[in-house]
C-alpha cells in the first residue's frame, strides 16, 4: 500500500477513480466493493469514503457524469406514468442545451470508442437508469427492463441523431417538436401494449454470471 | 500535379479517398464535383473516374461503407410501406449480424468520435438514406425527411443499445423479438399520424444555402 500519500493529492483522487473504471467494467457494480477499488488503488477505504462518499457517488464520478440520470428519471416518473414519455424527452434535451450537455456527450463519445468506457457505460445505463425506471413502473421486473432498455433505445437514438450527428431536420427542431413527435413512442414503450413478446423475452434474458443463452433463434 | 503517379498506385487511392472526405465533409455531397475532389487530391478527374467509376460510389468508399444502405432501404420500401418498418428494423440486425456489421460499426464509432466523420456521416445519411426513404414515401418532400429522420433516431439507437454498448435485454434478444418490439414504432415514423407538429418545423428549418422553406404542408 502507498501509505505515503496525503489526503487531498490528486493523483491518489485519480488512482481511484481509474481503479474504480476497471473494476466497475471489468466486474459490474454489484460486484465491485469500495474495499475492492481501495486495494487495486493501493490506498485505505476510509480515504475512498473521504473522497467519494457512497460507491453510488463513486460511480458516477468514474464516469464523470455531470448529473445523476438516475435521480433525474426518478424525478420525471414519480409524477407519474401518464405524460412520462414527454417529459423524459424534454428532460433529455434541457440536460443536453445546458452547460452539462459538453460533458454528457463526452462521456457518449467515450463509451462509443473505447471499450472500456463502453462496458462501463453498460453498467452505468443499467444500475443508474434502467433499474430506476423499472422499479418506478408497476409491472413485474423484467418487463421494466425490458421497456427501459427500449425507452434508451429510443432516447440514445435522439441524442445520435440531434446532438452527435446533427442530422436536420431534428437538430434543428425545436424542443417541443420533438417532444410531440418522439414522446408518444418513448409513452409507449413505457406503458404501452408490447405485443406479448417481453413474457417471451424474460426466460431467454442473460444474466451476469450465469450459463450464457445458447437459445436463441435467428431467422 | 504530382502526374507523375500511375494509376494503380494505393498512394494514389489514399489520397483521392483523403480528398473526397474532407470536401464531402466541409461543402456537402452536392457541392463536391469529381472534378474538385481530383484537384485537390492533385490527380485527373479521369483517375477518380477510373479507380470509383461514379460520385456516388465514390461517397460509398470514402465512408468505407460495408453496403449500400440506400440500395437496402429502397428495397424494403419497394414492397410497400405497410410492414416496412419491421422490414427495416430485420434488415438492419440482419447487417449488424453479418460480416459487414464490424466495418458498420467502426463507421459509426468513427462518426461519433471524430468530426470530420461525424460531418461525412451527416451527408452520408442525409443524401443516401434519408433522401431515399423520403422519395419512397408517398407524401411532401419535407415530411418525408422528417419522417425519414425519425426512423434514423430510432434505428441508430437500436444499433447503439444492441450492438455498441450492448445493453441487456435487447442485447441478446432474438432477431424477431426485437423486430415486434421496435418495428411497431418505426412503422409509426414512416407512416402514422405524427400530430400536426411536422407543420410547424416547415418554417425553423435551416437548409444548406437556400433560402428557408415556407411552403411546406403537413398534417
Amino acid at each position: 500500500m502507498r501509505t505515503g500519500r496525503r489526503p487531498g493529492n490528486p493523483d491518489t483522487r485519480e488512482a481511484i477513480l481509474a481503479a474504480a473504471r476497471e473494476l466497475f467494467a471489468d466486474r459490474g457494480f454489484d460486484a465491485t466493493s469500495i474495499r475492492s477499488i481501495a486495494t487495486a488503488a493501493g490506498v485505505d477505504p476510509a480515504l475512498v469514503h473521504h473522497y467519494f462518499g457512497t460507491k453510488d457517488q463513486l460511480f458516477l464520478d468514474s464516469m464523470q457524469a455531470p448529473f445523476d440520470p438516475g435521480e433525474a428519471l426518478h424525478g420525471v416518473l414519480a409524477k407519474g406514468v401518464d405524460g412520462a414519455g414527454e417529459r423524459l424527452v424534454r428532460m433529455i434535451m434541457g440536460i443536453w442545451d445546458s452547460p452539462a450537455g459538453g460533458a454528457a456527450t463526452a462521456i457518449i463519445r467515450s463509451a462509443v470508442s473505447n471499450d472500456l468506457f463502453a462496458r462501463m457505460m453498460r453498467e452505468f445505463i443499467t444500475h443508474r437508469i434502467l433499474r430506476r425506471i423499472a422499479k418506478d413502473l408497476d409491472v413485474p421486473r423484467e418487463e421494466g427492463l425490458l421497456r427501459a432498455n427500449l425507452v434508451a433505445s429510443q432516447i440514445a437514438g435522439l441524442i445520435m441523431v440531434r446532438y452527435i450527428v446533427k442530422i436536420e431536420p431534428l437538430a434543428s427542431a425545436p424542443v417541443e417538436t420533438v417532444v410531440g413527435l418522439i414522446g408518444p413512442n418513448v409513452q409507449h414503450y413505457l406503458t404501452g401494449d408490447l405485443g406479448g413478446v417481453s413474457a417471451e423475452l424474460g426466460n431467454r434474458q442473460p444474466r451476469r454470471g450465469g450459463p450464457k443463452s445458447r437459445d436463441r433463434e435467428l431467422p
